[in-house]
């Protein structure tokens, strides 16, 4: 593919009303979104009227109950997506789903049936469940948030047996001739057999493989570890940067990562997390952000930024108007990989304690995706072009129209200018995705 | 109700080809339907179309080489669930998922997802996975299959901790108020503390109940513990009886068990399996047996009944003509739960070892299920007033066709005969079976 021909991947992260945390207050929002099953199959029908690649939905094991309301009552994401298989035709359909609280083998065959369900369309988010608080475990049995290092050799080795146990039956295993009576062939019948520091798994798995071989593995690019894992399985890589320089550094290093690890990098499809907001003016879109800050309630944001900086700050007598840098934010040593991303940019521009509260929540739109269509698919493209991204994740601050408006507004543009396809090249994930169908590991010497 | 507008409640249980083993072997037969979501959901829309309450899917956690071709490669209920309540509106859904391989916590999750997905009409079918060939145990871990006694009170326990996260948000606790901000009442919001023998689950679960209050349980009344266990939760019950004697007998020890468990007895819906094949003579219906029971591969047969007796009883020599009593299998001692409930009529019936093979695969119809529409309408009407039963589970031996052909010809004549809903009374399962919507445990006090 020359670089010409190269096209943007578009993601659409659903969730409730919207990224930003105060959106659900908003005069037109659908308050109670988050558990309404015909509202997100709305909004991944609008994702595939916009030929997006992917329908992607994020997941907790536990609840932040100073955080984000749409995430409070929320659908199990495997489930969710086994339903928008159903309304939807084309598009991919990403659900997130943790490898530390669940046995590899129900892992393996939620994803493998949802994918046989949407007929080859569904990709994993895989990720192993930051859980500082320990809520997550205590819902699981354990007293205390599972360490780092072990969550990531629990996830290499878990990955290891799901891959596994996708290839049981080899593509023409299921002979099912009625004359002789023969309904499979034994010799392409695969047990695992697998014997692990964490999972022994003989399988195979009661299920065959999928229309796309097996699901597209998705995974974010957030820690070292996450990326030394990532790099050799993940297809599709989310990060969230706020400018370009940070993502191109880290698109390149990552790149050279994967290359390392022996694969294809044009095959690994790097995508950033945008939140932009759309108006028809520049002064339009501020507006809409503005209104969005000031919705955010005083007392949960105070609430959630004395939780998150326990033992470090104490936002006694603060307001949310307050600046970072005079309650010290700015130069914090403390282990959360998300205050250690956002730490330089904080820094950098002393925003108040309303807008930390927005960056640490996932809700922050920076400058250069508030605007017109225009000024939004000028910055998509130079990222692109620039090779700081294969494509974006559109985490759009409030729903559904942070979504309907770039179907409307902001695809078109891009569609205009050459930078994304004009109708679906395939009909499964993979085929979007100009990904190969991975062979079954079994196939050549046919054992 | 009075006994004169007592209706009987219909389940129809889909899975491939049909319950008979041989059933992809049939020339009309869709040999790979047990992979296919499209077949799936017209059999789901074909059983609604029938005013069905319930279009119920098994599982296994492990395959049989030697069973039945159309379990080997299928979906994972669950996912499959939330596919077919897209595919339908009314009807209710059953996901068949078992206590003893999964935490609580993901189990809750699944399944209230699913039912909010379905408005409110999903139902679990618990159970606990024998598994006395270990094929499961070793895809989780484990050397040996789970001893009886540990499955029942692991799985006691693990209902407890489903109902009580189930409960983790009083139904009017979400408030969604966008002038103060507040979305949710702290009041009502739940942590359940669980600390047992198996399980440690703090909560709240991160889903509120659905609009039925939390899915139907249903459970297999097969074993003593089994029996225990289930009247003690159980709303519909699932059980295979050969004789009208048998199975009134099972129904009255039933009821006066969920009694003497403090709850209603009308309240709990038992529901008999049934296998019939419909002709439009008895000539007729008695040949589609007979084709079908030709079809079962010799080797197969053969295959299976050693597996099934090893240990007990040497087939060298055998064939699937030869007779039950002289393979001595009318008289064993084995601790295999379901050759001691076959026992009995095998004993009486001397069948042959393909008939055998039929009964242990699930896939027998007795004499009084196999002719016309009138006659299979005729048993059903005995067996339900009779009390025998509060209504059936349709095993259909072949499917579409068994199925088609029980909507289009039988249950018209149970609707003439009143004994039949003609239409869905409600949107819910609980609905349709007349089952309350469950309070809240905590509802009253506000705590």
């Amino acid at each position: 593919m020359s670089i010409d021909s190269r096209q943007m991947k578009l993601s659409a992260y659903l969730v409730g009303t919207g990224m930003h945390v105060a959106s659900w207050r908003l005069p037109q929002a659908h308050a109670a979104a988050s558990i309404d099953i015909d509202y997100y199959k709305q909004l991944a029908r609008t994702a595939e009227r916009g030929k997006f690649d992917i329908a992607f939905l994020a997941d907790s094991l536990a609840i932040n109950e100073f955080s984000h309301p749409n995430i409070l009552n929320r659908y199990e994401p495997i489930t969710l997506i086994a339903a928008l298989a159903g309304a939807t035709e084309r598009i991919g359909i990403v659900a997130t789903a943790s490898t530390s609280y669940i046995e590899p083998f129900n892992m393996a065959r939620l994803l493998m049936s949802v994918d046989h369900i949407s007929k080859g369309r569904v990709g994993w988010n895989i990720v192993t469940t930051r859980d500082l608080s320990g809520n997550t475990a205590r819902n699981f049995g354990a007293e205390e948030h599972l360490e780092h290092g072990y969550r990531y050799r629990r996830a290499n080795e878990f990955v290891e047996v799901v891959l596994g146990l996708w290839d049981s039956w080899e593509d023409d295993a299921f002979v099912r001739d009625k004359e002789s009576g023969v309904f499979f062939d034994r010799g392409k019948l695969h047990r695992l057999h697998h014997q692990g520091e964490f999972f022994s798994v003989e399988g195979p798995l009661n299920i065959a493989r999928s229309p796309q071989g097996r699901p597209v593995l998705v995974q974010a690019g957030v820690s070292e570890s996450g990326q030394d894992f990532s790099s050799k399985v993940g297809e599709v890589i989310f990060s969230i940067k706020y400018d370009f320089e940070e993502a191109k550094a880290f698109y390149d290093s990552y790149k050279v990562k994967v290359a390392a690890a022996g694969r294809n990098p044009e095959q690994v499809h790097v995508l950033q997390g945008i939140m932009p907001i759309i108006g028809s003016t520049e002064q339009e879109a501020r507006d809409k952000r503005n209104r969005l800050e000031a919705l955010i309630p005083e007392e949960t944001g105070v609430e959630f930024l004395s939780d998150y900086f326990r033992g470090y700050v104490d936002f006694a007598g603060v307001t949310l108007d307050d600046r970072a840098r005079d309650a010290g934010l700015d130069r914090l040593e403390m282990p959360k990989t998300d205050y250690l991303k956002h730490r330089p940019v904080i820094a950098r521009e002393n925003p108040t304690l309303r807008e930390v509260y927005s960056l640490l929540t996932g809700s922050f739109s920076g400058d250069d995706l508030v605007g017109t269509p225009e000024r939004i698919a000028d910055t998509l493209e130079r990222w692109f072009k620039g090779r700081a991204a294969d494509g974006f994740m559109l985490m759009a601050p409030s729903l559904p129209d942070g979504l309907e408006d770039f179907v409307d507004r902001v695809v078109p543009i891009l569609q205009q200018r050459g930078l994304f396809r004009t109708d679906y090249e395939g009909s499964t994930l993979r085929e979007h995705l100009g990904l190969p169908v991975p062979a079954n590991r079994y196939a050549r010497t046919g054992q």
